[in-house]
């Protein structure tokens, strides 16, 4: 469903011989069909960023784009003006098939990093993608498959407004950290919304969601975010609704990603309350997020409040001050840290269901917030020991 | 050897009864019988420092320590002012058993955080400890063994300036990050030389040695490292060699530490050169340390440059300006990163040598710094999931 459930979107999924895996699908095309060709995305913040990401970024700048093109099996990220001309020749393929500029194209790419991308088979990747573009269900599953790398799933959402729809898809399980921690991700929408709007919504949206996931603490070159309109269902929408469903969108796709997290057996969800400012909530949740004590102890199903609390003592004092003697910590809703110190039993709680839940009162006012991150495995290092992507 | 290789010391590591492992030493004391009891000590800055780091901060404020009483088998960290009334408790029965005062005794636990510990026995290995002092190999040997948790070998370190000697022990492989990443360390000399020169000399040893290790990025709320001088060898050092050789001792058991890391397979030495900084450099260096993606690679014996990069490229650019595309990345001295895309291939690249070594040129300027990290394996992953202190 994905990206097709909204209203003037077709979209396609193929196998190009890209992917190391046989047959695997590794080429997706999102086409919007308008009327309106209004967009919005946010990229990566690292400086080794991706050719596409350089690509994309300069392409949605005008706020508008009328197709994306995506492909697993290279990252063509540390490519040089090399890669760089390779994202601009599958985009000028891409816009010659749909009647289209260059710059009305965005390009995504996932993959190994470093190695330049086999680009006759991209562009005829594009070339089929397009042959096979189509609005229904079955075109927008195919194309969310086409992105999957480590995943283990496709990621998918849709939603619906007072007379619209959103859609969405988005691919990551690893190299997954706070500040953008998506990889690739397409939204679409039929509402009748400006790019400024769109881009309001979606920085808002991002902030709460991919914003506050860590798989692996490890930024990725590539991770992309696009925001595409359509204006196909006549509806302008209620702002306020608008912005939440965009919200609700992103956060159910970063929640999809921990679901899907290399190797992981728990999902960690870890409020912090009681702070003085949101900020210093998020920069407590992060440091716990980030502890791989905390999370190997999770996958032995142990609620380790040690290491909770000495990540919590990580976060220097004039980011987020407290009194690490009023400190509260419940997982799974046994208080087994009390006043900075012990609580009731941790033989108590109940480790069993695959969501745990870590919920810090740090006591010193009323901000909160809240991140997602997952436990660290044998299987997570067997994936990223081997994997060569 | 270790700490009894300096004249003027004496110490002792017996069992009882504190550790989970049956017959384990796990109490360890040092002992100053001068002339001088000159010492210097650095901490964690977790916030929530354990119970002996606060006494002992308070003990060697005053520039002077008699004696150090370390303990394994349980941390006393997080229990609040019962766990502080055992670190005075343990301080006094010491300052009792050598004439001194309770604030001329130095206290250091490790193990489980959030527990108190069993006082009775801890008194009584005090006491046994006492009666086993000896100033020879043995001795602090069996002091070095004493102080051991996950560590799979005793760490030490004897060096000798022109008349004078310095000896030292470390205990500590897993929660090791940058920031004193030490666990707990007795380092002891028989120069003469004040509180303040040894103060001046721990800092600056420490802030190149255990501050640029990182075994899993998490910070310890027990760190202690203490220097302790008897002046029994009468010599009056030259400052600029016992700068030097306390430098040394740091490098030398941080290096031993790395050597241990929890369930390491390679030890991982990260050297950044062409920077406009040595702290652009370490910044650099340091988020390299802490990838984990990277630190999964390195274990399955793929230098995947990508993962360096990418690491490299969320050091935002005004702590460590560089541009991308003049980084070049060697490993074991393969230059496979070149003007920040692929060089050499990575096959020509040897991993079976259990020392990585990861030589980053930014091609900025002209600071360098160095850090050292260990795998992320299996391993780690198993002692941690089920290893409960």
């Amino acid at each position: 469903m994905s990206v097709t459930f909204a209203q003037g979107f077709r979209a396609a999924g193929v196998a190009a011989g890209i992917s190391a895996v046989e047959g695997k699908k590794d080429v997706a095309l999102v086409v919007n069909d308008g009327p309106l060709d209004a967009a919005a995305g946010v990229f990566t913040f690292n400086r080794f960023c991706a050719a596409p990401v350089r690509w994309s970024r300069k392409a949605v700048a005008d706020g508008r784009i009328k197709a994306v093109i995506l492909n697993s099996g290279g990252a063509n990220a540390c490519t040089g003006e090399a890669g760089y001309a390779q994202s601009e020749a599958t985009a000028k393929t891409v816009a010659d098939l749909i009647g289209a500029k260059a710059g009305d194209v965005a390009v995504c790419s996932t993959g190994l990093i470093g190695e330049l991308l086999p680009l006759d088979n991209v562009l005829a990747g594009a070339k089929a993608a397009h042959a096979a573009l189509a609005d229904d269900d079955q075109a927008g599953a195919d194309a969310s498959h086409a992105i999957m790398t480590t995943d283990t799933k496709p990621k998918t959402v849709r939603l619906e407004g007072a007379g619209y729809r959103i859609g969405g898809m988005v691919k990551g399980s690893g190299m997954i950290a706070p500040q953008l921690a998506t990889m690739l991700c397409v939204i679409t929408t039929d509402a009748v919304v400006s790019a400024g709007q769109l881009q309001a919504a979606l920085l808002a949206g991002v902030d709460t969601s991919f914003n506050r996931i860590d798989v692996d603490g490890c930024m990725s070159t590539n991770d992309t975010v696009l925001l595409l309109a359509s204006g196909a269902s006549g509806v302008e929408p209620d702002p306020d609704e608008f912005n939440r469903l965009v919200a609700d969108a992103c956060a159910s796709l970063a929640r999809q990603i921990i679901g899907d997290g290399e190797g992981a057996s728990h999902d960690i969800r870890i409020s912090v309350t009681g702070a003085t400012s949101e900020e210093a909530a998020l920069a407590c949740g992060r440091a716990v997020a980030a502890s791989n004590l905390l999370k190997c102890a999770i996958s032995g199903n142990d609620p380790n409040w040690g290491r909770i609390v000495s990540s919590l003592g990580t976060v220097p004092a004039d980011v987020a001050p407290y009194d690490p003697d009023k400190v509260t910590v419940d997982v799974n809703g046994v208080r087994i840290c009390e006043n900075g110190g012990a609580g009731r039993d941790r033989s108590e709680v109940d480790m069993t269901p695959r969501e745990v839940h870590i919920d810090i009162d740090l006591n010193a006012g009323d901000a909160q917030a809240t991140v997602w991150t997952d436990d660290l495995t044998h299987e997570y290092v067997h994936i990223n020991a081997d994997y060569e992507s």
